[in-house]
This record gives structure tokens, C-alpha cells and sequence, in this order.
């Protein structure tokens, strides 16, 4: 499994503009084969900072996500807004444990 | 590492009430030895669903964490807020990607 987590920083005053789609792009990504888990929260403390978090079945699905019309869209959507930083990480996850 | 991703469900009326709480369990956490991110973010769909992002450096640091007496307060605050259901997984976690 594949263990993903990130940041995508925005103008805060654009999170509410940002959250149709957001919904879009979650939604469809929620469909695709191998995609487990796919989330954004806005940050708790600091506002326009949005929290990713998603788990995949393998590299493969989660390639092509990337790869994905829906993906190409919020990327376009997003520096429309003037969407800032980015960091995503992927991470390749062995067994859960239940904390 | 240790990657985890979790789970809080909380009334979305309580989410600004918890703030301070969430701050206090937050900034003393990131200053744990092994703590190499903690965060919560609020669902951008689903008010009231806490998205948990966590990395540590092994497990023998989340079990420290797990034992600490901010967690313990933060857990009581949730009790008392009639916090709901809770799901946190953490994974043993391979060389990150950057996506």
C-alpha cells in the first residue's frame, strides 16, 4: 500500500472559491481503481493551509491519478487562484497499526 | 519512519470550541523528540471530520507520544466535548516520493 500526505497552500479568502473543485477532484478520485483513501483539511491553525492525506493499493493506481483529467484540472484551477506551494510525498506503507 | 493517518469525528459546532485545545496538543507535540510532522486539518467537504497527518522518526517515539500528558488532556477534552468516533492508523513507512 502507498501512504500519501501533503501540503497545498492558498490564499485563505480562496478556500471557500477552491471547495467545488475540490469537491470535483475528490470525488472522482474516490472512483478510481486502487484509490483507498482521499481527503483534504483545511489546517486547524492556519487557515489556507490544506492538509492531503490518501492511500493507494500500489504505485500504479496512484500514477495514474496523476496522470488522471480530473487531476489536470484542479492543477489548472488551482493556479488560476494563484494556488501557491505544494509538497506531496508518497510513501511505500507495510502493515497498519491501529493506534 | 512512522507515517500516520487518522480520523476524528467531532460535531461541527465544537470545532472552533476545540481550537485552543487542538493548539496546546499541537504546538507541545512538535516538540517531541522523533515528532517530524503533526497536524489536523478540518474536512473540506465534511465539517466536523478532523483529518489526522503524522510522521515520526521510529515507534518507540509515537509510544511516547501516546503517553504524554498533552495527549491525555487532549483525549479528556474530547470526552468532555462528546468527541465521537476515532480511527488512527500509523504504518511503517519506505523512502518517500515526492509526487
Amino acid at each position: 500500500m502507498i501512504v500519501v500526505t501533503g501540503d497545498v497552500w492558498v490564499a485563505p479568502e480562496n478556500v471557500d472559491k477552491l471547495r467545488e473543485h475540490l469537491r470535483r477532484l475528490i470525488e472522482a478520485t474516490r472512483r478510481e481503481e486502487g484509490c483507498l483513501a482521499y481527503s483534504f483539511g483545511e489546517d486547524v491553525l492556519e487557515p489556507g493551509l490544506l492538509r492531503i492525506s490518501e492511500r493507494w493499493l500500489n504505485w500504479q493506481s496512484l500514477d495514474a491519478h496523476g496522470k488522471s483529467a480530473h487531476v489536470a484540472a484542479w492543477r489548472q484551477q488551482l493556479k488560476e487562484t494563484g494556488g501557491v506551494r505544494r509538497e506531496v510525498v508518497g510513501y511505500d506503507a507495510g502493515q497498519g497499526r491501529a493506534l
